[in-house]
């Protein structure tokens, strides 16, 4: 018995921690046995290497960057995430590897052949059974989060051209994995995006 | 002008930090203008990186491990490594690369090929001028820490195959690159170390 990964992607400002904390509840009303989880987070060591990379004071690289997102992952993977989806839980994950996909290979310009084999390794090849990728504009995400008001961290700081790259980047891995992702307008409400996301994976979680 | 990199790399107890200290000691007494760095370290993320991989309470699966050293190397490879070498510094670096490979690659069984790709990302694939191996029996190096009295850290609690299979791949690597490594025989006292390891540097560093 193996549980289903369920992803949901998309640039800073999309929504996903909004959809995800509905989903969870929305699929828990239905019965499921769902666990929510967090990137980079969800373990102690994952927590202590958020810290440093959303630090912009501490110097970080983008090769170092994309090692310490791998690097969390791997430890989500080994001591939460590999356990939860052998016991059949469902795990639906805030950001996974297409984060650093985009983020890293495309944004970061370190190529997304590379990223992907780096977190090959760390993830021992642990491919999500649904990606929801949250489309939005990067102008309307960039508003939603100076809305916000939090200081920004490092990779927020990056500027437009950055942001361009890690939305086409998404776009890419959409339309080469048709199966996996599904593309939501999240331009919409969040009724809306929940009623969107809840069809997507009709199939999955009955 | 490109510097020379130089690199000690051994088994835990095998002396390399005492030699290293020496060795940079008598080689500005020589006139050389070398830079003493240690791993994982010498820049800031490094040195919080450091804490987190040291630290036996905090779980941290052999992946993860590998990626927290890689990531400490591409930091310090940016910061202050390729910077120093391109302004023809000597450095002198206590482990690198080689101890990647000997500990996570063979010693957590992770396979030296996979942890040689992951370094060379890190790294954009700089390698030593020199390497000095420090060869000392596994039950030499483990009595020495334990003289030392220090409460011993991850790597350092692991058993006695461990060591083996660390002392094996160190020995495997040095054969493989002939030019690159000189193996010294860490059992000798520590001025006989030292003169072995100018004598092995003679041609690098006038």
């Amino acid at each position: 018995m193996s549980g289903r990964l369920i992803t949901v992607e998309g640039l800073d400002g999309a929504g996903k921690s909004t959809l995800a904390v509905a989903l969870v509840d929305a699929l828990r009303a239905r019965g499921a046995d769902v666990e929510l989880l967090r990137e980079p987070g969800g373990v102690l060591l994952a927590e202590r290497i958020r810290t440093l990379v959303k630090d912009p004071a501490l110097p970080c690289g983008p090769r170092a960057e994309a090692l310490l997102y791998a690097a969390a992952r791997a430890q989500l993977v080994e001591e939460t995430l590999a356990p939860a989806l052998a016991s059949g839980r469902t795990v639906l994950l805030d950001r996974f590897v297409d984060s650093s996909l985009a983020y890293q290979g495309a944004g970061r310009e370190l190529g997304v052949a590379e990223i992907a084999a780096l977190n090959a390794f760390a993830t021992g090849g642990l491919t999500p059974d649904r990606t929801l990728l949250l489309r939005v504009a990067p102008e309307t995400g960039r508003a939603r989060l100076d809305d916000r008001g939090d200081a920004p961290d490092r990779l927020e700081l990056a500027g437009t051209e950055f942001f361009a790259r890690v939305a086409s980047a998404y776009d890419e891995l959409a339309a080469a994995e048709p199966t996996r992702f599904r593309v939501l307008d999240a331009g919409r409400t969040a009724p809306e995006v929940l009623a969107d996301a809840l069809g997507a994976l009709r199939d999955l979680v009955p």
